[in-house]
């Protein structure tokens, strides 16, 4: 435990096929192989449990990438991360799933289940899904906007958060002599009508080992910090500077103090792709190595897809214009925030297209690292001293290798400094988080505190 | 493998919390307290694996039973099955999901996944969903007519099977030199536009080890046959009698012919609930002591459910006035083919009200019998070698002790008289039901063939 403050830093490996760089698959120590293969990722997972990691986190998109150049993911998240809990006893498992297309029944059924099947170790990134290719595999022809998906996701928070509480801790009573198995007056149906949805419950299931799963969500828009500040118990979000990740970091837990909630439990979790080697020039040719794998064509698409800007008109060798991602006429999409991390790149180091690509080739605008274990850890601790992160989104540009070298060599320097856990204190994700278990809102205590 | 014919019996073992008898949790010995336990599945799971049945099979409602008096099923079908995947290695897997109250995008991933995490044992019951509680979850005031569910069903079915095949079986090519990792040209959107969907495609994951998970369906009515004849692989079926069964299993078989397919890759699996004890008259015992666990107000409730008829007005003792079914002014809902089985014993047995809930109190209206290991398995054969079953969903009355006895005293006499496997000859749900893995409808041979 740090002496001076006892926080101590949250620390997810974020899983991604064969690494999160984008031609990772294509390293010839990739384990492409093996990505249809689900005991690789429970083996990865038992990897980041023996090193203490909070949780493992998925990525989703009900939609393909559209592109041949890199794998898709094989596995839906929630059945991904069922199979992880089996091979594993206390990390935290946490997939994204989406307001704009799922049912919030379906949904709260998957991570209800989810929970108990893991003894309480589920978590929800909540997210809106800007993707058009994703709108169009459910029924629309193109993405809503930003207000009406943030509209509907908060309708949808709120009826998942009333089904996952509509069944009180205490309901179930299994009284064999009177045949009881449930006492009803404390099984409620939700009734809700709201603009976008229409749910009457009750859930179908008594209430998980959390109660709720982790909420955690990763929108930087002006909408999304405000679902953020409003709703989430951890925000996983991308930036390449210390001084744009304390600008939010201040403006998120401000923010969530406006609401009335406690900050400490609004945890940040930047992301941080870490390159690492026994010294800063080979760890920097192992980065360049990687990203002399990258197909351009690649790279082009995901910036379009990604940022909403077309660059396909420049020479890979062009210095990219400043004012490519500020200018309204390029504008394919609303998806801002990771526009504006791109915006903040070009104003900063004036990039060449390709040198832009390589950029973001290893973690789509989060932050890329490159260095000794030294280093990482001391870029890690320098976040978390000076208001940047409560801890960080680990993003191994390969997979096992790369979080093998951070688990074997940065963790040990971060535990040794007092900033990380050498045992877990808890069972569930909420424990490692430390975050509190929520009542219910039927229960009868905060029923009366209310004066119902 | 029997002499004469070389048929062989498919057996599922249909999971229900504590057992299929409604008062299976008020027993002694039941299981109650680890209903919400993952590893009690598992357990079930690898005990009838060890015997070779063929799956394990969940119903589902996503709704609650608006009851206090059983449990309800505390995980949700697909994530209990992905647990049990990783518990076992070739029993099938079979999820009840619905047409009406899902996604097809969402829906098909999650069966994609447990066919990739179980290496290819995934089996989809197709359900309509005709509970009225269930509607209500999902932005509707009524159950849609029998005639739309099907409507949509059908359109459903027809996207799921475009998507599992819109990626070719050898659409990945993976080839690190070049950097292509997909042949794109063999991954195709669907473009689907129909009356209750709309869905781009194509799908986000590689085609999975069956192809398609295995197409099972479960309805009676007029609607649910013609969708059974056409779609299903396998149909769980509820009968009382070998006469009722026999029509059934012809009625199938020919209407299956009649949409030009192979009436043995239609499998006709009735359920049936044993009782089991050493002399007929314990048996019988065992069955009448369940019974007397039952609480009358659960089995009224049932019935209104199940058969769409209300019976308060009558006294427990009351013979059931003979057209109580069959009373159109008594129907609350479309339930028509559970309703068919309870006329059926209304006019065949004049029961009263108390010995009807009795009747229906084991399996809901499936065949529930009680004799000597011997007698069970003269049952299971003379339907199976008398036109009236292909195999049986197996309903134990309760878990585990129920199955126990069918796996230890029943099968061993079923393997000796020839008609059950003693090993899995394959390692896929297709290979234990005898059923083909379809090719995709995209690839270039069917293409040929077709003349395109």
């Amino acid at each position: 435990m740090n002496a001076q403050t006892g926080r101590q830093l949250s620390l997810n490996a974020f899983l991604h096929d064969t690494g999160h760089h984008e031609a990772s698959w294509r390293h010839a120590d990739s384990s492409v192989e093996r990505v249809g293969d689900i005991t690789w990722y429970q083996e990865i997972a038992r990897t980041a449990e023996a090193a203490k990691l909070d949780a493992v986190f998925l990525a989703d998109s009900p939609a393909w990438y559209g592109t041949g150049y890199r794998p898709s993911h094989e596995f839906e998240p929630i059945t991904l991360l069922t199979a992880i809990a089996t091979a594993t006893e206390r990390i935290g498992l946490v997939s994204t799933a989406s307001t704009s297309f799922y049912e919030p029944y379906n949904l709260a059924r998957l991570f209800s289940s989810l929970d108990r099947i893991s003894g309480g170790r589920a978590g929800w990134n909540i997210v809106t899904t800007f993707s058009e290719d994703a709108a169009r595999n459910f029924g629309l022809d193109a993405t809503p906007s930003n207000e009406d998906r943030y509209e509907r996701a908060q309708e949808f928070v709120d009826v998942a958060t009333l089904l996952w509480d509509s069944w009180e801790d205490d309901a179930v009573v299994a009284d064999r002599p009177s045949g009881d198995y449930v006492d009803v007056s404390k099984v409620h149906a939700i009734d809700h009508v709201g603009r976008h949805l229409k749910v009457k419950g009750p859930f179908n299931a008594p209430r998980s080992p959390q109660g709720r799963p982790v909420y955690i969500q990763a929108g930087s828009s002006n909408e999304g910090r405000a679902f953020a500040a409003r709703n989430a118990e951890a925000i996983f979000t991308a930036h390449q500077t210390l001084s744009d990740a304390r600008a939010f970091y201040d403006d998120i837990k401000s923010r969530a103090r406006s609401f009335g909630r406690n900050p400490d439990h609004v945890l940040v979790l930047p992301g941080i792709s870490p390159f690492i080697a026994d010294t800063a020039e080979e760890a920097r040719e192992l980065y360049e190595h990687f990203n002399g794998l990258t197909v351009p064509a690649y790279g082009l698409d995901q910036l379009e897809k990604m940022g909403g800007v077309s660059l396909r008109h420049l020479d890979l060798d062009e210095v990219v214009p400043i004012e490519a991602f500020g200018s309204a006429g390029n504008v394919l999409d609303n998806s801002r925030s990771r526009k504006q991390v791109i915006a903040n790149i070009l104003e900063r180091d004036r990039p060449t297209l390709r040198q832009l690509l390589h950029r973001l080739a290893g973690g789509r605008g989060h932050n890329v690292v490159h260095g000794t274990p030294v280093q990482i850890a001391d870029t890690i601790q320098e976040w978390f001293e000076n208001g940047a992160a409560d801890g960080f989104n680990v993003m191994p540009p390969l997979y096992p290798q790369l979080l093998d070298a951070f688990i074997d060599r940065v963790v040990p320097i971060l535990q040794e400094r007092g900033l990380f856990r050498t045992e877990y204190a808890g069972d569930t994700l909420r424990d490692h988080y430390g975050l509190p278990r929520p009542d219910s809102v039927y229960s009868a205590d905060l029923a009366l505190a209310s004066g119902k």
